[in-house]
């Protein structure tokens, strides 16, 4: 495992074809963590080597893996397919114990034999394998960062845009099969604002696969929730077994694609992956307590749910919102998620009748869940009824539907920050909605992300979400393990 | 019919309860009427009626309705309830024959005897209402905005932010049960860049319901998309009736709430509405061709694809891409919502080898279907597979993920101009996809929208929007109004 820990950590990364033209990925990576060297984020050293440049971008370039000074503990490979061989070898006797080959043409296009060189040549020298055909790591949190895709694009007008950002350090791994879902993934991910720990792109996994990636990041403080994008998974046993162990202490949410018999001919040629029948996927994640995504919006939704709050105690949940028809559709999509929508009638009811008799919430309020504050909300009663909520015997979960139009909500930042600071105040699931992309909507969901709120834009993706956290409660519940994480996960958070 | 038209398309709008207090509904209607006024973009002249103001925003405030000038056809009604029948009384007598009534406290909290005496009142005068309870009218085209909710909230840190933004003017029509999920949902179509033709909030539905407004839009030209937020529906015979007649010509996309017994007693007690038996409205929906969203994000996918794209003669569908993970995922979503992804073996096959061949796309390129031009695509593979994808007998749609970050893409605002032109010379469906929030992902949407292919954030949003499409296909077909519906769609947008 130790080596692993190159692959997150390095002491000293070696670009192996390292390259002057600024087009090639050999050029991009070197330039990229040099950028994050000078900037003091990447801690550690980066060397170049290739036998035909003297410098690049004013760095000295290394002729050969064998001059390199002794602290590369991790290796870059970018040269030509055939030559990989070679330069795994090299970084072995040169003592390196990790290698990232982004380099591509192995056993996805059909070249089976020279990939199995390359295992060959790696375990002879002891030095463990990322990939080849990967787009390597990103680790916002130490700098390290081999994606040849540079941040910009300049258009043919002359612009600049933003073309492959990085999201910002967070607590949520990455691990994919698929290079270029991950960068997309990437994009996504930052632009939903979600905090990144690690993303990882196991590429073919000619050697370290998802099995050792999954309890590498079982030991990585920072990591608090994983995601995986598979295709296929090549050692099903110890898979199950290695999941079974982590998602005890960490939620690990899978997309598997190639569900279908469409998605597999196609996963076939894209990545050669089996996919095997969809259903043996099902049972295997569902006994070791993976949850599943079904498309790409329901993984980042998920995991924001995972990062930000626990899973709920039982299937209960409290509908609070401020506009009737969207605590109609929330209800509709919590029963069908397999949640409940109780009808209060203990205390709960009773404290909200009470406020309703005084005037304190409107009239024609609904108080028997969905709580309706109508259109008369004001930033008052969300709270109010959301501390009723909270507090009620009757439910495991809250979900807010909190739409900023209302005019008795003057400043939906400030309502949003009350709630939240409600929230943080009890230890069950709190999620959040808001619709819409005005600035109102989109500032008042950050709020309630920084409040550790996630907050969503329908209501159907934030029950969807408190669905799955439901789906994790059950299986840590069947596991015996639902106490000592939701133990950990409230102290970690200050809410216990 | 012709006296619905005033709910549109007004000559004299009065205000009826027009107020001078800036938090009152009665203030907001009358200043956004007057502003879109002095734009010039309302030609309707807009009065003020409130026996107790002088003026209210430098304008004239008439005493009684009766002291109206006479081009008023359409009451906007924001008095107290009890006031109300009064209000339509005097209305109907000063000949205007359109009401739109924004106060609430009718049968949606019980007072169900008051609506009946409004309803009474208005019959007897020859008035048609809209409401009450509802949000009125917004029509971007005309200026008609009855909203009582202002575009701005000033936080309490002195920043001015958009809070209820209008959708610019469009094709796609909105008829709402619920205001706050109207408004909501406009805040969401004015994000996505969905244009209007109008939207119509139908409250209480007293006298005006679906099965009239759906008539009307029949027959308004700006109209080409009609979504349906629906808890209810009254009159089931006649909605069938009227949806079977419209759906011939125009797409009706309907997002049923109260599906769930959760939702259908959320809904109880949200609008009084007796939601039934889900079942029922699906075979009903299904009968009379009106295409089911089961989420609000869904709604608006559809439209998007509705407005700029024809139904698919068929299920099959190609996928081009340069990404094979999202490949993978696009063709599993395919076969979930019903469509086919065949393999590709006749002409379509060949000139796709060819072009592999003669190194036109990547060696390692896939060309069976999906199309996988792997990382190393340029814009111009991208446009010679298109081209050669959209020709071929044996496919009815093309799904496009044309993922910005590849380096041979380096303009992707160009790459969705040149895909969109080649799109615009066929007349199957094409969707695109382009993953993420980076300025070059969205650029590359709004370019693709702009050149009209509507385009999503995730491989399986744009799959499901093409699944919707090939249902409402599957319907034209049944009831023999496909060729003529797409002729006229086709002609329409100029691709015949």
């Amino acid at each position: 495992m130790s080596e692993l820990k190159s692959f997150l950590w390095p002491k000293g990364i070696v670009v192996v074809g390292a390259s002057r033209d600024p087009s090639k990925p050999g050029h991009v990576i070197f330039r990229i963590l040099l950028e994050n060297k000078r900037r003091g984020l990447l801690k550690a050293n980066v060397y170049a080597v290739n036998p035909n440049a003297e410098s690049i971008l004013g760095e000295k370039v290394y002729k050969s893996i064998a001059e390199v000074p002794p602290d590369a503990d991790l290796g870059v490979v970018v040269v030509p397919a055939k030559l990989v061989p070679a330069a795994i070898s090299e970084l072995g006797s040169r003592g390196v114990r990790a290698a990232i080959i982004i380099s591509a043409g192995f056993s996805e296009v059909g070249n089976r034999d020279l990939e199995m060189e390359v295992v060959k040549v790696a375990r002879e020298k002891g030095v463990r394998v990322l990939g080849p055909n990967c787009v390597g790591v990103f680790s916002p949190w130490s700098g390290l960062d081999t994606l040849f895709l540079p941040y910009e694009k300049v258009l043919k007008d002359g612009r600049t845009v933003v073309s492959t950002p990085r999201p910002p350090p967070g607590h949520v791994a990455l691990v994919s099969q698929s290079g270029a879902v991950g960068t997309a993934a990437l994009d996504y991910m930052a632009g939903e604002g979600i905090g990144l720990s690690h993303f990882i792109s196991v590429g073919n996994k000619a050697d370290v696969d998802e099995v050792e990636i999954l309890r590498l990041l079982a030991e990585d403080e920072l990591t608090r929730v994983i995601l995986l994008y598979v295709e296929n998974v090549n050692r099903g046993r110890e898979f199950v077994k290695a999941a079974s162990e982590v998602s005890k202490r960490k939620p690990i949410i899978a997309l598997k694609a190639g569900r279908t018999s469409a998605g597999r001919r196609a996963a076939a040629s894209h990545t050669a992956a089996l996919a095997g029948v969809d259903e043996v996927y099902n049972a295997a994640f569902e006994r070791c307590g993976i949850i599943r995504a079904m498309d790409l919006e329901e993984l980042f939704d998920f995991a924001k749910a995972f990062v930000y709050q626990p899973p709920p105690r039982g299937p209960r949940v409290g509908i609070l919102t401020d506009g009737g028809g969207a605590g109609v559709m929330a209800a509709d999509k919590a029963e069908e998620v397999g949640l409940v929508v109780p009808v209060l009638e203990g205390e709960a009811y009773e404290r909200l009748e009470e406020l309703r008799r005084k005037g304190e919430i409107p009239a024609f309020a609904q108080v028997s869940n969905p709580v309706d504050l109508t259109g008369s909300a004001t930033t008052e009663m969300f709270v109010e009824a959301l501390e009723i909520m909270l507090s009620s015997e009757e439910l495991d979960a809250v979900v807010l539907l909190a739409l900023h139009q209302v005019p008795g909500v003057p400043d939906p930042v400030e309502l949003a920050r009350e709630l939240a600071r409600v929230a943080s105040r009890y230890t069950k699931p709190v999620l959040a909605v808001d619709t819409g992309w005005s600035e109102a909507a989109i500032l008042e969901r950050r709020e309630f992300e920084r409040g550790g709120v996630p907050a969503y834009p329908t209501p159907e993706r934030a029950v969807r979400a408190l669905g799955a956290l439901y789906r994790y409660a059950q299986h840590l519940i069947r596991v015996g393990a639902y106490e000592s994480y939701i133990t950990s996960f409230l102290k970690l958070r200050g809410r216990i």
